[in-house]
């Protein structure tokens, strides 16, 4: 690597379009970072994170978010079945009444990727919800900051 | 920028922990990337592309999750500051300790897209937080089931 | 009264048994009070949140705890219709699935105390629920510290 | 103890936040009190009873409820750190921006009855908590219904 190292820092360049270097800046400012090294470092632990989720094996923790109207005969009783299934890899539910019908679900859930994934999918399947979806992030001990 | 410019081409610095850029030699390799400068650039498009998605007036719910440690000075102080300006934006927050270091942070938001999205991009932006994600799903009251 | 104010804050003396005096003494080390005008101030205000739930009118927080059996008939479904009926006054909801059967359930909730006892009366009363409990607390505004 | 002591009663001064004195007065005589003494003592009473209650080795879940301001320094590092340093007692945590300044921070947790208590006692005690509660309940086995 042609970097030089300082207490755990490494500088290193790389060669961008000049146009996709001038967007980066912008994006950057408009994100609100300090420094266009902060946001680069942010962007490569994100791609890090959903590049691992791709092993099944890999620990991950996560957010499981699901819409869906509790009037609609037995959506709830499907949902908390399945959660009640894998209790341990959901660590807790956080639940929103948005209105009368409306109802937002979080799930946190911790565990190998492969579990999460197939407890995300059937939750999403079941019947009554509106969208789902999965949020993959790192238990953080592999993070580097 | 301190840069040096050739056909279009810019090359630039950036200061990482050494961890990461490691982290990302291998992944660039493991992506089949011929050399980290190509897996730097398409993770910039990659981000511009989410940057750019238009969030407009229309009301959203959503999650913003968050992964930081908390020893990192001042890095809750500084979330908590942000969420409290925007009080009313964020229904509330599901904070999981993920070890003796890690803290997993679930916000529950309603509002105007464009709003949700400055302040996810300012969280995920603060010094500290190792991942951040927005997700953005329905009220449910535009989504028919 | 006859206290000696400076800055915002007052002295006053009181007199109580000394084998009272000695136990107060006793059970502030043992929580972790720095001193005793700390862990008196503490009693104050708690005690100022309880008398102050018994006036209808009066602006609360609080939570309601909930322990369920979700295979029990129907007891989901009865929750969750008497919270959205509710949907203004309950914040969010905390679920955590303690083993294959047990719901540990806790609501944030906040208006006129009248309201938030008979939302608690009510879940507490639905058929199914092992144990529940509203613990009031303040919206802090009017809580000296 | 700095105190004069006579026929068994013992004198001492305690400081609160002006505004704190003027409420107790308030509440002392709504509730009937002869003088603020006599009120100051059954409150200590009424602590102490709680305070001694026993807490065992049995396994219980409950909730902490912690009422603070979060721009009060340190509290919220302080309470973080306390929590990780118990991080497998403590579930997850639910966390309400009430408003520019009042937190209310909702902690699930589950373990030994003993070693809650004194998690409790601890964040309660906090330097900045205005007001705070334990609220214990059962993990649901024991509990027939």
């Amino acid at each position: 690597m042609k970097a030089q190292s300082s207490e755990g820092v490494v500088r290193f360049s790389v060669s961008v379009p000049k146009e996709l270097a001038k967007q980066l800046d912008r994006m950057a400012r408009e994100k609100g970072y300090d420094n266009r090294s902060l946001a680069v470092a942010d962007m490569i632990r994100a791609h890090l994170v959903e590049h691992r989720q791709n092993f099944g094996d890999q620990e991950i923790a996560g957010t499981i978010t699901l819409l869906y109207d509790h009037h609609k005969q037995h959506v709830q009783a499907a949902l908390t079945d399945i959660q009640h299934d894998h209790h341990t890899a959901i660590v807790s539910t956080l639940h929103v009444h948005l209105d009368h019908d409306n109802c937002l679900e979080v799930l946190v859930v911790r565990g190998k990727a492969g579990l999460i994934k197939r407890i995300a999918d059937k939750l999403i399947a079941a019947k009554g919800v509106k969208h789902g979806k999965l949020t993959v992030t790192s238990t953080g001990r592999d993070l580097p900051t």
